[in-house]
């Protein structure tokens, strides 16, 4: 098996408004550092999992929707917390609406929040 | 599936006391850079794995009984060879017994002892 | 000479209301990892440039006025544009408000933004 | 599950010539930072999933039969498309012909090609 | 004085023919991951050493003057002998012709080739 | 003006017998991660600061004497307060003596003893 990664990062401000967070109900914000892994039993002809220029390509499309916002007025996100794991999980789903996943068996989107936190959302296609 | 990782780290002495190890039978020491993951199917109602802050909490709670010591003197690993591989089990399952695991599928404690090598133990739950 | 650097980060959000910064001018938001550099001709007389703990601390406390904050609400930066050079002398001048300098010939904060770009202050003491 | 990675690096020149690879049909170069993990269920009689020493060495002995080379003009490479998918999955080939395999139950090499790229080939033991 | 640094990477292929170079005289090649630091006494009216977005892109530029290339065959580089430090000074040289240098007091070119060797050149202005 | 650094790790015991040093009063240990720097006004014939296969041997060679020892008990060491600083400043002392300077003009030992804390020695030669 197979496991092709790019990587690519985003800033973006949000609040997380619900008791668990302390400080971070306030609205502050984070860079997300985002490794986007695909994954593939065998190689296509080319040797590749996937045309890596294609991989960073959309990753970097979906990012931009998000980049320089402020996820609490984003249409997409209103009203859900937008937690790391949540992020890391919109961004999967919005890269498999955009990515042929065939030949992929799986798919692995990671956010590292700060050195010492990320958080990874893992789907099995 | 979700994972949540946290990152911290510990200052440790130790021996290895097996012809196995060469010159790393004497005492020495190591800077262990140590990550813990967390697996859970599903996030919780808040959008998380766990509350990172018990997660950093409990893995300092469960470094800090290690730090600045000399493992050969720790009473819980007296006799025991303290490898990467070891240290890695131990802090996670100090942790598993300091955090609810009910919701969670497995842990994941990573050890770096040097920019190239390090050791992972994997428990599923 | 002597360099102690201690690191740590802050997560905020900001805009750049000024028409160079693009889409940088909405609101959003960034994990700054922030490095802390102290200058010393010779070391004190127990071997270090600082107490290491003083060093991390001050930095810390500096950084919480900071973190989980909206920085175009922030009071001592009211009407300031918080471009990362800014942040880093603002960083740099409340850490020595509350560090004995006596014994430095200079202090450095850099703040990274994302993977791909960081800035620093220099201040000759 | 134990995992051990030990980390080296190689300095290769190669071409792509398929048309899926742009200009990376030249002839250009890269450093392929190398991460060899070895998983094994229970550790062996020393605390360790594998002599650290043996596993460092063997692949080192590896990445030195491509290190300063073209493998444009490797003989075991004629031919051949090396991705870094492909490079990624005869070095794991070549170190499974040197390294006693039979208390592992698989083995990784990932070859970071970039800070923004790399590729894992996975083999289950 | 402030810096602010942008990060990029080239892929080039190229051979170092003079007997120190040992098994560096072949044909091989390099990922090299690219910093350039702008410094400047004060900032500009913006709060800036320079917009980032101008940086990142006059690095951007040079370097796909050299990206998937071999150095060999540069016409730029005909006869030199492409180490480290000669490419760190070649991008740098390259910078300076293509960016407004004015309120500028200097300016360094860091190459990492691999993660234990890096090289710089430094230039004030 | 160019520098050159070049990358090792030395892993080590040590206490720090000082009240200033709290826990670290006790034997504990480390992971230095060393990178070594070497300044020269202008490039070497070959178009480098040193030999790079030298600087790295020299440095190796130093760290060696170091490496998996107690520098408690190490007759160079004996009675010194081995902090980071003091460490630093053993090893540039010892390349010194090992390494042709007379074309450098400076040269600096950064140790980093864990990811949030590191210390530099810089010698103008």
């Amino acid at each position: 098996m197979f496991r092709l990664t790019v990587r690519d990062h985003v800033m973006i401000a949000h609040s997380l408004p619900h008791p668990n967070f302390g400080p971070a109900q306030n609205l502050h914000g984070a860079t997300f550092v985002v490794e986007l892994t695909l994954c593939r039993p065998e190689l296509g002809e080319d040797g590749t999992v996937i045309d890596i220029g294609l991989a960073a390509g959309v990753l970097s499309e979906v990012l931009a929707d998000l980049n320089y916002r402020n996820l609490d007025d984003h249409p997409a996100l209103a009203g859900v917390l937008t937690t790391t794991e949540v992020v890391a999980r919109h961004v999967a789903e919005r890269v498999v609406e955009r990515l042929p996943t065939d030949a992929l068996s799986g798919l692995e989107v990671l956010l590292r929040e700060h050195p010492d936190a990320w958080a990874t959302y893992v789907l099995e296609l």
